[in-house]
C-alpha cells in the first residue's frame, strides 16, 4: 500500500529546478543508447561519455536517445543542458513520483507515463516512470532501469518492419507510447486471472484470507487506475494535435492508442464492479456460515435440553414419586423421550433447517 | 466473468496495422455476400473468390457487402486493399475486443458495435463484434459468424418493403444499426424475466444460491452496459451529422436509434438499482433467519434450563432435605415447574417472540 | 417491477414507421374530440369519422384535437396522413414505451410525456403515455385512455378563465403539460404519506414485511424518476425557445413548468435519501432485536448453568461425600446458589444488560 | 420528514397566475413597512392601507418595502398590480414551496430564498420563504412572518453605518441576502454541536435511540442542502451580473455572498460524510456488543457444561461403578473439575476472550 | 471534528468590511517583516510602527511584507489603508474560516490558502490561514502565527540561490505557494504511515479502537480535502494567466504547482479508497470473530449436551431399570459416550469447524 503514497516525499525548501532523485535508490550506471535512422539507413551506438551527445542537426534522420536510469542527476543535467530542456522538466524526470501528463514547451513536448510490470515475488504490481522528450526529429526516452518493452520497437527499426523507418519522430513517440499501453493489457490479463480464481474461492470456500486477497486486488486496481486514468487525457490531447510536433498522419495512430487506453479503463471499471460484488458475496457467506453453526447448536440443544429435563425429574429423590415404582415407568419415560425427539425433528424439518 | 476481460490479450511488439485475429478461434470458411439494389432493381450474389470483389463505381446503386467471419485475416486484408481501407481499421475489424466507436476517415466511416444474443446453455450473454464501413454508396459489414439479425433487412430489401430500396447507403447502415439495437430489447426482456423470478425467490425463499444468481445477473448487466454505453455516443455523433456521408433525411432515423439506445440504458440502470435492492433484501433475510433460529433456541433453553435446575436441586443426595419427605413435595415441585414454564411463555408472548 | 422494463418489447425486423401498438391491449373505441376557440368563440365537437378531420386553415382560431386511445393504429395513421406527420412520430405515438422527449420537426413539435396516477388496487403507480403535436395554431394530444387531468383545462377554455382563450397553441400546449406536471405533485404527496407511515413502522415495530414495503417504494421512486428526469430536459429546451412555435410570452410559463419539474426531482431525491436511511434503520433494528434475544438467552443460561452444575455435584453418588451428611449442607448449598445468582445479576446490571 | 415534501400540494386545475397561499395557515394581519433613504435622509413608515403604496418615482432615493405575511392574497395582488409584477411571480410569492431561484423579468429581478431558523421545541429546523423583488431603486421583500434577521440592516440604515445608505437598491438586496446566508452559519453551528455530542454518544454509549438521532440529523442535512444548494446558482448568476440591475461595485459583494454559500455547502458535505461515518461506527458497535454477549455465554457454557457432564456421570445409579466406592473418588473428581475449569480459562485467555 | 465546522461562526448583523477576527484567540504581538531585493541587493527590516510602512514606489525592487498574526485588526486595517486594499479582502484576512480562493481586484490579486501542519499532541492536523496580496512588485503575506515554512525561501533570497532574486513579485508568490503545497506532502507522508500501521492492525488484530482510528483518519482526510480541493482551482486559474500580474515565464512554474496539487488530490483519493476498504475488513473481521466464538460454543455444547442427557437417563431413580444391574452397564455407557463424542468430532471435522 505504501506504494500508493510513498513516492511523494519531496525535497523541501529547495529552489525549483533542483535535481533530486526521488525513487528506489539504484547502483547500476546510467546507460545511454542512440539510434539514428531514416528510410534507408539505421545506426545504433552507445554513448559512454555524456560529452559526445549528438549535436542538434537539421538532417531528416530521426534520432532516438534512450537513457536507462535517472538516478545520476549530473548526467541528466548534462543531457538537459545539451538539448536545452527546461529545468522543471529535468526535475520531473528524476522525481519518479509524477502523474502521467504532457507538457507543451513549444519546440518540444514532455510526456510522463507509468510502465507497469507484475512483481511476481510480492504478488503485486511495480511501476517505472518513463519520460519522453519529443522534438521534430528527436525522441529522448528516460527509463528508471533497463527494460525490454521497447526491444520489439528496436527490432522493427533495425529490420525495417512496418512504416516506422519512414516516419518522423512523432511516429516513433507513438510507437513507444503504444508499447507502454500494450503492456497494460498483460497486467489486465493477470488481474483477470486473479479475479477468476478469487471468484471461485469466494463462491466455493471463502476463508478470512479471501478478504485480504480482495483487499490486495482492490489496492492494485486503485494503483492501476492512478497510472492509466491521467494517461487518457495525455493521449487525447496528442490525438487532437494541439502541438505542431504531432503531424496529421500520426494523429490516427494516437487515436488508436486512445482507444486502447479507454479499453483499459473500461476493463478496470468492470473489474472494480466485480470485485465489489465479490466482497458482498464474501460478507454474505460469513453470515450464512454463522447461520449454519447456529442451526446445529439450536437443533442439538433444542432436542436434548427438554429430554435432559425429563431425565432430571425422575432423578429427583422425593420419597413419594408414584411413577418410580411403576413397572413400565422407565420404558414409558424412554418412549416419551423418543416421541419428543421425533416431534422436534419434524418441527425442524418443517422449518427447513434439516 | 472472464468474458469481461478476456478479449483484451493483444499482439505485443508487432507494428500497428498487423492483422492478428483476436477472439474465439473458428473453423468455418468466411462467407461473402453482395447485395446490389436501387429503387427498381435488386441483385444478390455470393463472392467466393476475393478477386471478384465489385469495382468501385459511381453508379447510384447501393451495394451491401456482408462478410461472415473475420478470422481469415488474408481475406480481410484483400478486402481492405480493394476498398482502400486504413490498416488500423482492418486491425480493429479482426481484433474482436473493440469498444463500440465510430471513426471518421473522410471518405468512409468505420463503426464498431456489439451484437448480443443470449447463450441459453450457459445461461449468460454472448457477444459478437459487428463492424460497418460506410461510404456514400457502399456498406461493408463484418460479423464474426453467420447470424440472422440482418435477415429481416434482407427480406425488406428483396421485397421492397418500406423506403429502404429508395435510400442511400447511410439509410442501409441505419437499418443495420437499428437491427442490432432492436436486438438489445430482446436481451433486456430476458433479463427482466430473470429479475422477476429472482425477486420472487429473494422475497419468498432466499437460499445461498440466490446470491450467486444476483452476482451473475449483476455481471451480465455490467457486460451489457459496456456494450451499450459507448454506442450511445456513436449514434449521437451520427445523429449530429458530423460526417457528410450521413444525409439529412437519415438523420431523423439515427435520432430514433439514439432514443432506443437511451431507453436501453435507462432499463439497464433501473435493473441495476433493482438488483442492488434485492441484494439488500437477501442480506436482510439472512439476518432474519438467524433471528428466528436464535429465538427458537432461546425459548427452549430459557424454559428448560431453570426447570432442569429445579430438578437438579431435588436430585441432590443430602441426608437432611426436608422437602423430600413431604407427601406432596413431588407434585408441588411439578406444579412449580409448570407455573415457571407458563410464566416464561407469557414473557415470550409479551416480547412478541411467539 | 415488470412495469419498469415490460413495455420494451418491440416489433423486430419491421421497417421503421410501421405502426404497431405496444402497451396494454384495449377494447374501447378511440374517441376524437375537437375544440376550436379564440378570444370570443368556443366550439366543441366529437369526430366519429376520421374522414371529417378539420382541414388545415390559416385562421386565428386555435384547435385542440384530443385522441383518447392509440391502440387502433389505422385511425392514428389517418390522422398522421391528414396532418402530414412523420411516420417515426406515429410509430412513437402508438408504441407506449417511449421516454419523455421533444422532437423538433420544423413546422411542428412532437412531445412525449408520462401521465402518472396511483393504482390504488395494487398499491402502485400506473403510467399513461401522452403525446402532443404542436403546430402554430393546432395542438393534437394522444392519450392511452379517457382521462380527467385535462378536464380542468376544458372548463377554463369553455368559461374563458385566465388568459388561455386569448393565447396561441403554444400556450394551450403549456397548459396541458402543466396539468401533467401538477399531477406529479399528487403522486408525490401519496408517496410522502407512505414514507411517513413507513418511518413510523421502521422506528416502532419493524417486521420483515417492512423491508418489502421499502423495496416497493424504492421501485416506485425509480419508476417516477424515469418519467420525470427526462421531462426536465424537454421543458428546458422548450423554455429556451429553440423552436419558433414557442412564442416569447409563453416562454415564461414554460420556465414555471421547469421550476415545478425541478421541485418534483428535488422531492424524489430527498425521498430516496430518506428511504435509504430507513433501510439502514431497519437493518440495524434487526441486529438490535437479535442482541436482545441473545441477552435473554445469555442471562438465563449464565445464571442457571453454574447453579445446575452445583446441584449436579451433590447429586453424585460417591460413598464418601462429607457435605452430604452435614446438617446444614442442603441449606448451605441453597444459600450459595442464591449468592451466585445474585452475583450474576449484579454482573449483568453492571454490563447494562438489565 | 413531512417537512421535506409537504409543501408541495398545489392548486390543481386553476389557471396559472391564480394566487393561492400554500403554507402554514396564519392569522396575524399582513404588515407593510416602507423605508426610504439616500446618503442624507432616512424615513420609515408603516403602510396600513394598500392604496397608499408609494408611486414609482425617478428620484435617487432607495425604497425598501417589507411585507411580513403572504397569506392574504388580496394584498399581495394589489401590491403586484401597483408595481406591475408578473402574475407568475405573485403566484410563487404566496406559494411557499418554491425552490431558491432568480428570475430575470427585464426591469426587475425576482429572487426566492429560504430563511432557516432552529425550531428548539421540536429539535428540528424550520424554514420561511423570503422573496425579493429588485428594481433599480426599490427592493420589495416578502416574508412569511415577522422576523428579526433584517433588524440589523434596519439599524445600519437608520444610523448610516457602513456604505449601505450611499448605495443603490442592488446593494440593499445584497445586504438582505447576506443576512439570510449569514444566518445559515448559526444553523450550521447548532448542527456542529449536535454532531459532536452525537459523536461522543456513538463512541461511548451507543443505544438504539442514537440511530434515530443520526437519522434525524441526516434528514436535517438533506433539508438544509435543499435550501442552500440552489441558492449557490442564484448568487452565482447575480455575481456574474447577467442583469443590468446589479451594478459593478455591488458585484464584488455578491462574490462575497457566493463564497459564504460555498462555505456552507462545504460544511454540509463534511457533516454528511462525518454522519455516514458515525452510522458505520454505530452499526459496528452493535456487532461488538453482540460479540461481547456471545463471549460471556460461551465462556460460562463452555466451562460448566463439561463439568456438569462429569457430575452427571457420577450421578448415575449403576450398581457397579467402582469409582463411587473409592475413598478419594469425590475429591478426585472435584480436582479434575477444577483442572478442566482452569484449562478452559487458559484456553479463553489464549483466545483473548478474557 | 469540531475543527471541520467550528470556524464558521461569523459576526452577524455587522456591515460588510467590518474587521472581526475569527479564529483561535492569540496574545503575541503582530510581527511585520519587510524584505526588499533585486538581482544585486537584499535588505531585510522589521517594522514596529505601522506608520513606517514603505511607500509604494515604481522601483524595480521586489518587496515582500510578511505579517505574522491577524488578530490585531487595527494593524491589518492600517496596512489595508496604506496599500489601498478592498475592505472585503481585509475582512477575509482576519476571518480565518475562508475557503482557498483567488480574487482578482485588477491591480492586485488576493489569494487564500491553508497551511497544514501535524498536531502531534492531539494526533490530528492543524491548519493556519495564509493570505497573499500580490501586486506587480510587492507581495504581502499574512499568517496566523510565526511559522517556518517560508524560512527556506528567506534563505534562498538572502543567499541568492536559484532564480528567485532575478524575478518579479509573481515568482515570489509562486515560491510561497509552492512552499505551502510542498508542505502538504509531509502531511500525506504522515497519513501514509498511519494508514500502513492501521492496515497491519486491521488485518492482524482488530479491536474496537481500530474503528475509532479509521474514523479519525477519515475525518482528517475530509479536512485535508477541504483545504486542497479548492486550491486546485486557484492554482489552475493562476496558471491560465487570467491576470496580467502573473507573467508568462512564471506561468510554467504555476503549472508545476498545479501538478503537485493534483498529485496531492490523487493521493487523498487513494487514501480514502484504501480506508473504506479497511472499514470493510474491520467489519468483516468482527463477524469472523463472532463466528469463531459461536463455533467453540456449538462444539462444546453439541458434544456434551447429548452426553449429559445419557448420564441423566441413568441417574433416574426408577425401581425397574434393568441396565443398572448389568455388570458392564457402567462401562458400556461410558463407551457409548466416548463413541458419541468421537462421532461428533468427526462431524465437526467434516464441517471444517475444527
Amino acid at each position: 500500500m505504501l506504494r500508493l503514497i510513498k513516492k511523494l516525499s519531496r525535497k523541501k525548501g529547495l529552489p525549483p529546478g533542483t535535481l533530486v532523485h526521488v525513487g528506489e535508490p539504484k547502483e547500476q550506471t546510467v546507460k545511454i543508447d542512440l539510434i539514428e535512422f531514416d528510410g534507408e539507413t539505421y545506426k545504433t551506438s552507445t554513448i559512454t561519455d555524456s560529452e559526445s551527445l549528438p549535436v542538434k542537426s537539421k538532417s531528416n534522420k530521426v534520432r532516438w536517445l534512450n537513457i536507462d536510469g535517472v538516478h545520476q542527476t549530473d548526467i541528466i543535467k548534462k543531457i538537459g543542458k545539451h538539448y536545452n530542456i527546461h529545468s522543471l522538466v529535468l526535475e520531473d524526470i528524476v522525481n519518479t513520483g509524477q502523474r502521467p501528463k504532457v507538457d507543451d514547451y513549444g519546440d518540444y513536448l514532455y510526456i510522463v507515463m507509468k510502465m507497469l510490470y507484475p512483481d511476481v515475488q510480492n504478488n503485486s504490481i511495480q511501476s517505472e516512470q518513463v519520460s519522453l522528450i519529443i522534438t521534430d526529429n528527436t525522441v529522448i526516452s528516460f527509463q528508471e532501469q533497463e527494460g525490454d518493452v521497447f526491444d520489439a520497437i528496436r527490432t522493427r527499426l533495425q529490420e525495417g518492419l512496418g512504416k516506422i523507418r519512414n516516419r518522423k519522430a512523432d511516429y516513433l513517440a507513438y510507437a513507444l507510447m503504444d508499447a507502454v499501453v500494450d503492456n497494460y493489457f498483460a497486467i489486465l490479463e493477470a488481474i483477470g486471472e486473479d479475479l477468476e480464481s478469487l471468484e471461485d474461492e469466494v463462491l466455493d470456500d471463502p476463508v478470512p484470507q479471501t478478504l485480504q486477497k480482495i483487499h490486495t486486488l482492490k489496492t492494485d486496481l486503485i494503483y492501476l487506475r492512478k497510472s492509466v486514468w491521467p494517461l487518457r487525457e495525455v493521449v487525447s490531447s496528442l490525438e487532437r494535435r494541439e502541438s505542431p510536433i504531432i503531424t496529421e498522419p500520426t494523429q490516427l495512430y494516437f487515436r488508436d492508442v486512445y482507444d486502447h487506453t479507454i479499453q483499459v479503463m473500461d476493463a478496470l471499471e468492470s473489474s472494480r464492479d466485480i470485485l465489489s460484488g465479490m466482497l458482498d458475496i464474501y460478507l454474505s457467506s460469513t453470515s450464512n456460515r454463522m447461520n449454519e453453526v447456529m442451526k446445529v447448536l439450536t437443533i442439538i440443544a433444542t432436542i436434548f435440553i427438554p429430554l435432559t429435563f425429563i431425565a432430571g425429574i425422575y432423578g429427583m429423590n422425593f420419597q413419594y414419586m408414584p411413577e418410580l415404582g411403576w413397572k413400565w415407568g422407565y420404558f414409558g419415560v424412554l418412549s416419551i423421550m423418543v416421541i419428543v425427539g421425533i416431534l422436534m425433528l419434524i418441527f425442524f424439518r418443517k422449518k427447513k433447517w434439516l
